[in-house]
């Protein structure tokens, strides 16, 4: 069986434990409290060297890090991820935005501004300019969510997937969605898809 | 043909110049000055609205952007990125690495200290910390390479493209690789692959 090695009320690791999910693969979970520095002990950091979570440790043994890539070899060869080469590299292209254009700024604030005890104050100086550039990668989303109702292939997919894990708990990081309607109603639509489960879902341990 | 739209001298537009050369993909050129503002007139967020390049319009009309998600669709099929689905895996996760712990550290620091006039006094403030996380992003690098003489699939790829891209200008960004000495070789190891051009080169326009 997969071994996820997870942070629960991170946006990234969520992303896995749903697509999993969806796509009825069993795995089991290994807590790490990046709050509490376990991403950074020697033991993690002999697993992956980046020292971050999530990890996936498949069941021959291998290891692979970084939460899209690990959506990508989970979604081959499932409705989740297209056959057609186009659609695959659109699909890709919406992962690489979300990791490059929306996380540091929208998981960011969530992060110092929601978890850490005395974040607010610690980053002040970084505030605004998370707030211009998450904007600016919401804009880009509404944009296109005005004229589709998934990111790529016209279906939900693991960019999707990607996309949802910090959008719908950016109020956490002082983000107001009440600009964004296709946003919106986009968020409303991936929790109707089939399996969805929140990220407070965990699988039931062995 | 494929038009690019590039600015010579962006590492993520040069990842695709040099693709579609090792590759044999004819392409031409669309130079987008970002330091004018070219990547923000009406015209081109009409094309990418995203504003930003590279942006690659297919020989079809269809447009892809993000530098990476554009390799991946390059590739798909070629000696340059493996069949293998744990192997894409690899080298999808060496690609993520890039864009969101390289990139944004190593990338940015050469580009405000470099390309930018008078960008080393706007940023003094943030020059600590891309000094920081560039170099943690290079000892993870360092640790890979003493081991492996490429990133993923035991062979080069498009995400050895990737991390070229901005490791070998990291200089221009105040970097000192003296002490990586797996990463001075590995990219001496990739200016020897076949049909290797430098940033500076372009395709002869028709």
């Amino acid at each position: 069986m997969h071994v996820l090695y997870s942070m629960q009320n991170s946006g990234n690791c969520y992303k896995l434990r749903l697509a999993m999910h969806q796509l009825g693969i069993a795995f089991s979970l290994v807590d790490i409290d990046i709050l509490k520095g376990e991403s950074r002990t020697p033991e993690f950091l002999a697993l992956n060297p980046n020292g971050k979570v999530p990890a996936l440790k498949l069941d021959d043994g291998r290891l692979l890090s970084e939460s899209n890539a690990i959506l990508f070899y989970l979604a081959e060869g499932t409705a989740l991820l297209p056959e057609d080469r186009f659609c695959r590299a659109e699909v890709l292209q919406w992962m690489f935005f979300e990791q490059y254009s929306h996380e540091p700024y929208i998981a960011v604030a969530r992060y110092w501004l929601s978890l850490v005890k005395g974040g607010r104050d610690l980053k002040a100086h970084l505030i605004d300019d998370w707030m211009d550039r998450g904007h600016q990668a919401f804009a880009v989303m509404e944009r296109h969510l005005e004229k589709h109702d998934f990111f790529a292939a016209g279906r939900y997919t693991i960019a999707d997937i990607a996309l949802y894990a910090y959008t719908h708990v950016a109020h956490e990081g002082d983000f107001d969605l009440s600009a964004y309607p296709a946003i919106r109603t986009w968020l409303d639509r991936v929790t109707r898809q089939k399996d969805h489960v929140t990220m407070a879902w965990r699988p039931a341990q062995a």
